[in-house]
This record gives structure tokens, C-alpha cells and sequence, in this order.
């Protein structure tokens, strides 16, 4: 980035991260660059080492100066027992976790609030940040690894102020965007975009088992796609899916309910023929509810389309064409929401398609075919 | 591409191209880029000139000279009819199609060959190249799409040799490899490898029409993967799903029986908690089925970042410095293969990942930092 004038560190330290996978190691990566003492832990020595070797931060050891932040960056199913036990231990410290899962911590250290009233939870606040790699551990960990990535603050209704506070700076810090949800909402939203697709790919996967190699010869860049994430951690898994499952049940029944109406459209077919009545309209159903649904995704694919207008020019295939068609766009005064190039390696034009704001798109084209450009339109 | 020293077309012309759609259009493309004389054809005058207006090639006429090939391009429910009006009106030209379903094209074409004794079959040959988009029509089209692809050709029992070579002449000459299968292991094969994905990321996008945008501004790459061709065709879809319904069926049975699994371990996890009986290793096995699937998938998960290296770059959102950075990318004398935009809406700061020939990268990498731009390593 260019220009970093101003670019104050918010976070208070020393930051203790306890669990030095691949999100704890990151956050502590991103903290240590900015100068914020960190200390770190782990329960696996050789986890540990690795971290501290990448240069996230020092190991925690009985001398180090009490911590003003804990970061719990274990699995979902021990992270109320760790997170009970820092509040326990840091009195001062503001103690917060990133599992990808918030009633059920919540509802484990109310738990344990109940059984001892001298448990501080105003000083807990659950987060998750909307970050992750399929590769885990501190080897895959990057201090990048959050930038312009929401992080999802849930604070619960005994939360201090100061707790929200360092929480926000700390987002801030890592170059993420705050999002506040609270629990049960985070829960609900991370099932659907989160574990629906996480045990699709999964259950996609699974049917490739038993299929012949020939048949899997012609696999294309669909079937990786839809599968990429299954290849992630099983144990990981399990554990955020049983902490999440009264959420996740009834968007997997929804999907139920999909697949039992495609599969009674496709026997129909298979017995009747393609023709069959309710065959064609009822897969139509379907893939058109999936047209609905991926438009709704916010980024790339999807929702960039229906939120801005795409204007397509031809670009020779040469150094600097591609350059020059920015600089222009820019002398324009037209920003570039998104882009993407449709080119074959062989032609020699390639087609740069601009996404810009609907009311900029005809003042776009016109300034472009003025100054010489080819604009398609499509 | 450079070194195309001796690159003979062994496609013996003129070829007629039925229906201009993606396909249609990348094959002409591809065709006439190499030389070959193409005609073209299409029942929507619109789609017709456009392809043309792209260099497809020219539309066909009354004095036309007889095509040796003719090629239909049009969906799976119209394609034997097509086939069969073709063969009787071009008595010495090869027919195929590129129809994602084979056996039932076949069956309606030999039903039309019992009808009608002077069909000659003999000059029939299915194929179907596995290559596409989630964007359909000629726009989209690019004489590229088919390289380094496997193109399935599926004789049946009286196909000449002659027609079986025409084919493997083209099939070479657009740059894919040839793939022999008798049409029902084709549409066994493309039931698990194509249309299972389509329907899985159909039936997961379905689940985000009613997803609150609070919960979507969460996704992730996850998310966009899994869904990215639920973008694709309903009608489209619904004749190559109706047209391969006895293949695809037992397979989506497979996947009801996994997730008929999951949702009992997350039905006993949801009513006795994450230690529920089962629960954890119910999970565990539909996640560990779904890491050995992925695992079967020949080739690295995206083409592009294999052919390529990517460079990540900070770009603030600012009119102009997408511009800047292209440009600058031109000055420094790389040329840019591909283009992806990473951000988020709300964010100040976008990645922008270029990719390069791998050679160029760490020279760009450097020399864009020398110039003030954060580069990230990933």
C-alpha cells in the first residue's frame, strides 16, 4: 500500500495467544509486526516452536508481565474450558476466543459462571473471524491472513465496554471489518454459509469413492470447485458441527427437501422419459432457485453482477494495453468496482470486462470508443 | 504462444456449425483461426450475428459449398432431431454433436432410423467435449476452450471409421484429447464427474434465497466455490438432467443416504448435546469420505494458478490506482495472464492477485515494492 502516513496501532498489550494454529499464529504474526508484545502458548511443544520460530511472538513463560488480552485460538470443544480458565488466571486481561462457533462457548462458560460466581465473564467476548485457509496450522499462517475479511464480534449481555473496545481494536489492527452479531444470530449465519457448503463439498466428495478413474479423468473445473473444501480437517470439523447442529439441522433439512424433489422429478424421467409431467419443471425449480441463490452471494461471483454494470472492451494482447485501459478509465473518473479478463492464451485480443456502477457504465463506453477503444456489447 | 513452429490442421473443411452458442462459437473459433472454412447457423438471428460479429466465421447460405463435417451445438432435447435433419440433408458429411448426454441422443436417433430406412447412421458420431462456463452463449465463447480438455467421442456400432477419424482430427485440432467410450459409460461418467456438482452447489445455493444479507456478507471463498455454477442454465440443465436421468439417479440416492446419516448425528447432537452418541463420528466419517473423494480428483484444484504464478498487491479503493498498478505492471515489462479482484464492499483496501508466467514473478514482486506497493505473500 502506498501512502502508509498514519497507521496507529490501537491494541493494547501484551496479547497472549493460547493455541498457536494456523489463526492464532496469524493473529499473533500481525500483532508482532506491529510492535505489540505477544506472547504465546500451546499444547503441542512442537506447534509452539514452529510459531515462535515464524516470528509470532515469544513463548509464555512465569516472568512475563500480565497480559491486557487473551486470545483463545483452540478448537470449539475445549475453548470454554481454556478461555474459564484465562479469566481465572489473568485477572486484568480481556479474554476472547475466534471459534467458529458462539452459543455453545457461551453456554459453557455460563455454565461454569453458575458453578463459580467469582468467573468475570464481563471481561469475555466471543469473536470468529471470516478467515481460513483449507491448510491449517502455524505453517499456513500469514499476518495477511485477515485483511479485508469480516470478524464477527458477539458480545453477550455481561460484556464490559472496555471488552468491545479492545475487541474492535484488535479487528482493526489485523485490518479486518467489525461485524456485531449476537450469538445465536452468528450461529445461524455461519450454518449457511459456513457448514452448508462445508458438508456439500463433503457429501460430493464421498460419491467420488467408488467411481471408476476413467470417469473421474473427466473431471472439470466445476467438480473441484464444489469440492475444493472437502479436503479439510474431519476432527476440526466434527467439533464445530455438534457445537453448531441446532442451527445447521434445519438448513440440512431444507436441502432434504430439495434433493427428495429432484429425486422424485428425476425418476419420473427415468421411468417415463424426459418428457415426463413435473420432470423438466421441477429440476427447472431447482437450478433456477440455485440462479436466485448464488446472485445473493456478495463478491465475485454473483451479487458484483447485479450490483454493477459490465462494460467489455477488446485489449491487444501486448505489455501495457491493459494498463493504459486503467489509466483511461481513471483519467475518466470512473471507478473500477471489479474486473475480470476473458483471454486465451493463443488470441490476440483479449476482452476486459469493468464492472462500474449502473449510472456510470454509458458515460463509460462513450469515453472509451471516443479515445479509441473497441467496447462490446453484449 | 510462442515456438509454433510445425502445427498442421488435419480438419478437413468446410464445417458447419449448428447452433452458436458457447460451444458452437468456441469451435468455429478455434476452426477458423486455424484456416478451416466455417459456416454458421443458429434459430435466433441475434445469437447468429453475433457469433459471426466475434470471427466465428460466416452464415450459411443457399450456395454454400457441401460441408465434409457439420457439427450441432444446441441443447440435449433438440440435438437428435437436429442430427437426423442434418444427415438427410448433407448426404457426405460427417454429423456430430456436442450434447452433454449420448445414449439418449442415440436412441432417438436410431428410433428415427427405424422410421426411416435411408438414415444413415453410418456417418453419425457423438461426442461431447468437457469444457464450459457458468456463463452461456457466444459472448462467452473463446477458441481457447478447449485445450488440454478430454473430449469424449462415443461411437456407436455402426459408426464408419471415417467418421470416427474426423472426429480425432478435430478433436486434436482444437487442442483437447480424444476420449472413446461407448455412450452409456459416457453418461454414467458424466453423472458423477459434472452433473452431480451442478446439482449439489444448485441445491446449496437454493438455501441462500431466504438467507438474511447480514448472514451472506459473511461468506467466504468457501461459500463461492461450492456455488459458483449454480449460476448455470435452467433450461439448459433441465434437458441434460431429464436427458441422463437413469444415471444420475442412483447417484443422487447416494448422497441422500449420506446426508440422511448427517442429519441424525446433528439431530443427536442438537437434542443431547456435542457428546451425543454418534454424533462425533457420524460427522467425522460423511468429512473423512469426503477427504478420500477429493483426493481421487486427478489435476491441481484451478488451471490457472497452475500455469502461473499469482502476485497479491494492496490496492485502495480509488479511482485510478487500479490503473496506476496496471500500468505500473506494463513499465516493469510483465505482461498479465489473468486478473482477480479480492475485496469486500465496505472495505478501503482491495487484493489484487495478477498472475504472471512464473519466471516473471519474484522480478515483479520486487520491483512493484521498490515503487511503494504492498505485496503480500501468501
Amino acid at each position: 500500500m502506498t501512502g502508509e502516513v498514519s497507521d496507529p496501532t490501537a491494541t493494547t498489550g501484551p496479547v497472549h495467544i493460547v493455541g498457536t494454529g494456523l489463526l492464532g499464529t496469524s493473529i499473533a504474526l500481525a500483532l508482532t509486526a506491529r510492535g505489540v508484545p505477544v506472547t504465546l502458548t500451546d499444547t503441542s511443544p512442537s506447534a509452539l516452536a514452529l510459531s515462535r520460530d515464524l516470528g509470532a511472538g515469544s513463548i509464555a513463560g512465569p516472568d512475563d508481565p500480565p497480559p491486557a488480552l487473551v486470545v483463545v485460538a483452540a478448537p470449539p470443544d475445549v475453548t470454554a474450558d481454556l478461555v474459564a480458565a484465562e479469566l481465572r488466571s489473568r485477572p486484568s486481561a480481556v479474554v476472547t476466543d475466534v471459534a467458529s462457533v458462539k452459543a455453545i462457548v457461551l453456554a459453557e462458560l455460563t455454565g461454569h459462571a453458575a458453578a463459580d460466581p467469582e468467573l468475570d465473564l464481563s471481561r469475555y467476548i466471543g469473536s470468529h473471524p471470516m478467515a481460513g485457509r483449507e491448510r491449517s496450522g502455524a505453517g499456513a499462517a500469514s499476518a495477511d491472513l485477515f485483511l479485508g475479511r469480516p470478524w464477527v464480534i458477539a458480545p453477550h449481555e455481561r460484556t464490559s465496554a472496555e471488552a468491545v473496545l479492545a475487541m474492535r481494536n484488535l479487528v482493526a489492527d489485523l485490518g479486518a471489518a467489525t461485524v456485531s452479531m449476537d450469538p445465536a444470530e452468528h450461529d445461524g449465519a455461519v450454518a449457511v454459509v459456513s457448514h452448508l457448503p462445508q458438508l456439500m463439498a463433503s457429501l460430493t466428495a464421498a460419491r467420488l469413492v467408488d467411481a471408476p478413474e476413467a470417469s473421474l479423468a473427466l473431471a472439470g473445473q466445476g467438480l473441484r470447485d464444489v469440492t475444493r473444501i472437502a479436503a479439510s480437517d474431519p476432527r476440526l470439523w466434527s467439533a464445530i458441527l455438534t457445537g453448531n447442529a441446532p442451527a445447521v439441522l434445519p438448513v440440512l433439512r431444507g436441502v432434504r427437501t430439495g434433493l427428495d424433489e429432484l429425486i422424485a422429478s428425476l425418476g419420473a424421467a427415468a421411468e417415463h422419459g424426459p418428457l415426463a409431467p413435473g420432470a423438466v419443471s421441477g429440476i427447472s425449480a431447482v437450478i433456477g432457485a440455485g440462479n436466485e441463490g448464488v446472485a445473493k452471494v456478495p463478491g465475485k461471483h454473483g451479487g458484483t453482477r447485479k450490483r454493477y454494470a459490465e462494460v467489455s472492451v477488446l485489449v491487444p494482447d501486448e505489455a501495457g494495453e491493459l494498463g493504459r485501459l486503467f489509466s483511461e478509465v481513471g483519467e475518466i473518473g470512473v471507478n473500477i468496482e471489479d474486473f475480470q479478463m476473458e483471454h486465451s492464451p493463443k488470441q490476440k485480443v483479449g476482452m476486459a470486462i469493468v464492472s462500474v456502477v449502473p449510472t456510470a457504465a454509458a458515460r463509460l463506453e462513450t469515453a472509451l470508443e471516443e479515445r479509441g477503444w473497441r467496447v462490446v456489447v453484449q
